[in-house]
Formats: C-alpha cells, sequence, structure tokens
C-alpha cells in the first residue's frame, strides 16, 4: 500500500458537492471510480480536506489516499488526470507519509470569492462569480475585514443545523480587491478552519457593509450577539472556491 | 409597427445553437419567446445576421425585428433583459429604419478564437475555448494568417453539404495574439462574410501549420485545391465567439 496527496483543480458547476452521494454525481464519487478502474475493482477509499457544496469550485482541493500498489508520483498524476472529465484537473501528486490524512491534517485553508459587479449577470462569469449590482464603498469593506482578523466565535456566520459545537475560529486574513477590468470584486480569507457556509455568508455581509446597509463595525457586534437570524445573507455558492489548504 | 436592433452576448454552451429548432433550446426561440410574452402573445419574427452553432458564444450578435408597439429603446433594452435567462445579455437596443435586416444589411463580421495552450484541459476554460496541449511556434502561424488577407475562393475550407454556391469571400484581417497570463492564444478573423465552419477550420488549418504538420503556405495551395478532405481538421465550437458585425 502507498500513501497519496493529490491537489486539484475543478469546476463545481456540474457537480452535486464534493462528497459522495447516491445517485448524484460528486467530486468523490469521480475520484474513487476512477482509482477503481486503476485497481481493476479494489475499492479505494478518499478522503478529501473538506466538503464542498453544489457549484462550489476548487482550485486547490486536496485528497489523500490509501493505494494498492507502488506508483511512481508522476505516473499517478498522468494516470488520473487520463480518467478524469474535463470539469476536473489534478495538479499534483505526491506520495506522503502513512500518517498524512487530508482532512484531520489541514492546519488551514483559503478561500476565494469573486463578486461580480455589472448592472446584469455577465453571460460568461454567471457560472464563476456571484453577481452584486448595488453601489459599494470599496474601502468600507476592507476596514469592516480588519474586524475578522483573529480568534473570534463565528456562531452568527455558520449555516444553522450543523452538528459542529466548537464555533470558534482563527482568522488570519482578510482581503477585498478590486479587479477593474473584470469589474469584479475578489474576497480572500485565511484561516484555520472554516464552519459550513461561513464565507458565504461573510461576504454577503461584507457586500451589505459596503452597500451602507450595515454599520462598518457591524462584524463585531455579530461576533457578540451569537445569532445567525442577524446575518441572513450567503453569496451564491457561483463565487467560491476553495484555493488553497495549508499543512 | 417600430423596428429594432439589438446587440447581444450570450454564453453558447447550453444552446442548440442560434437558430429556432422544435424541441430544442435556442438563443432565436429564446429571444421570441420573450418578445411574445411582451406583446401579451403577438408572435415576433426574429432576424438574427447569422446562426451560430451549439457551443458557439457570441459576444455582439445582432438582430432585428418589428414590435407591434413604440417602446422607447432604453426601455425594450430594461424590458428584455428583465426576461433572459443568465446566459444572454442584451447589450444594446436601437430603434432603426424599417429597412434594416440583421442579416442582409451586415456588411461584415469579426469572429475570435480562443485556443488554451495548457497540458490538460483547465476545468475553468473548457467551456470557452478551444484545447491545443502540442508544440507551437506562433510566428509560423502569424506569417500563415497573412496568406489569408484579400479576395479568394473557400472551398477548401466550408463545411460540405451547405447550399451556399459562391464560396469567394473577402479577410480584411487575420490574426493571432499570445496571452501568456492565460496561456491562450486569441484569433480574430474580419471578413465580408464566412462559410459554414469556416472559422473553425482555419483555425484547425492555422494550428498545424504552427506545429509544423503543414507547410506555412499551405493555406495558398488550399485555396488552389478547393477541396475540403484536404483541410481537414475543425476546431471545437467552444472557442468560437462572434465578436461584432458591421452594418
Amino acid at each position: 500500500m502507498t500513501h497519496y496527496k493529490l491537489t486539484l483543480a475543478y469546476d463545481g458547476t456540474n457537480f452535486a458537492g464534493y462528497q459522495v452521494q447516491p445517485k448524484q454525481r460528486t467530486v468523490q464519487g469521480v475520484l474513487e471510480k476512477a482509482l477503481a478502474k486503476m485497481t481493476k475493482g479494489i475499492p479505494v477509499h478518499v478522503d478529501g480536506s473538506g466538503r464542498t457544496d453544489s457549484g462550489v469550485h476548487a482550485l486547490g482541493q486536496v485528497i489523500s489516499f490509501e493505494y494498492p500498489g507502488d506508483i511512481p508520483a508522476p505516473s499517478m498524476l498522468r494516470a488520473m488526470n487520463s480518467l478524469m472529465p474535463l470539469d476536473i484537473e489534478i495538479l499534483q501528486a505526491e506520495i506522503v507519509p502513512e500518517d498524512f490524512h487530508a482532512r484531520f491534517s489541514a492546519k488551514g485553508k483559503r478561500y476565494l470569492y469573486r463578486v461580480a459587479r455589472g448592472r446584469y449577470t455577465d453571460p460568461f462569469n454567471r457560472l464563476y462569480t456571484g453577481h452584486y449590482p448595488y453601489p459599494l464603498d470599496v474601502s468600507r469593506i476592507e476596514l469592516a475585514l480588519q474586524d475578522l482578523i483573529g480568534t473570534h466565535d463565528f456562531t452568527s456566520f455558520a449555516a444553522s443545523g450543523g452538528v459542529i459545537v466548537d464555533k470558534v475560529r482563527t482568522i488570519y486574513e482578510a482581503t477585498v480587491v478590486e479587479k477593474p477590468e473584470q469589474n469584479d470584486l475578489v474576497f480572500e480569507f485565511y484561516g484555520n478552519g472554516f464552519l459550513y457556509n461561513m464565507v458565504r455568508i461573510l461576504v454577503a455581509t461584507s457586500l451589505e457593509i459596503g452597500n451602507g446597509r450595515r454599520d462598518v463595525h457591524d462584524f463585531i457586534r455579530l461576533f457578540e450577539v451569537k445569532d445567525r437570524q442577524q446575518a441572513r445573507g450567503t453569496a451564491p455558492a457561483s463565487g467560491l472556491y476553495l484555493k488553497e489548504v495549508y499543512y
């Protein structure tokens, strides 16, 4: 048995998310099917660094698995890419120590969120951005994002119904950059972990701050109230990218 | 009755081409359905500058139609956009003289073709580029494209089976530009008219010239032989964009 770590990019549009679900096309399902083809039927279980929802993209998702055989990493990369559909690309393959686990070994993650600002949805970006046609004062968002840095209770920013009790997370970086050529706004969040829907809720709240519908320091109030109803909005899945996982 | 000219962009991925076909989702079909909604059921026939195939995109397709009513152009733009799906955007609406016809009044067209050059297909560009992973000497393509300028018989570059007898067309511009940031190659062709599949065949032939599998001046030979079998390849629809129609 050999232990592999693979880094991959995918367009989440036509997947029912990362995690295997019966009768649905999922990223994990496609990966495990390809591996079973390589092993001539021996099932291989793939661990991902975390789930991504339907429509959410990845620029650097990480998976790990134990493979019944000993293939050099470059051959694993080639073989897996030859079995991938056009919406998944394997970027890197490495042989790693047995105790490496894509999820449990992860120390941090970086997410990116693209917001298209045109009046109408751009047909060519509708699957790859969230759309916000209202006026924005980006300097207000920049100011607000500074309040996220550090260790906070993100109860107000987690989709309800989750099983995770500890909602304290540490954010190392939270930035927004204007890309005037594309009329885009790009958010990046780097932290030790993220709750379900957390990035999409943070983006929706940031946009309301930028639009003036919330106080610039509303994040501080939201940390204190610990109430999901107060943050409300969730930015669409199409703008979200899992950019990098840190080990 | 008022005569309108509309300019529109669309992502061709989820359309069975521009032209109406029974039981298929087409651009013309979506436009005519939206107009019938505005007229409360009176059918409106839309003329396009030309067809685009399934998967082919438009950055500036032009349509014209006679509308039973007198709506200011900005209101027509807003009303039509509010009825469009996310993969069509109306860019401009104008009221034009009665004798304007999107197809018959067209004096020329400009097409763009994007080629992705990475080793593997990029998941995020697979619907918006053709893919060519082999080595290319772009200066050979630049040289070859100069042979296209002028008036030529494009019989070798037309999909067989068409009803058009006159295959002489004039090309005013034929260029290729490298976009190293995206690892892309962008072709542009501007001419008085294009035969069915002509741009996609010109691109496929250009790539074979760039790869060294054809002589740099093979276009001149192909003009003379007038034989579609000699040009062979057709670049995929996903890379092709109708960029502009000139009147």
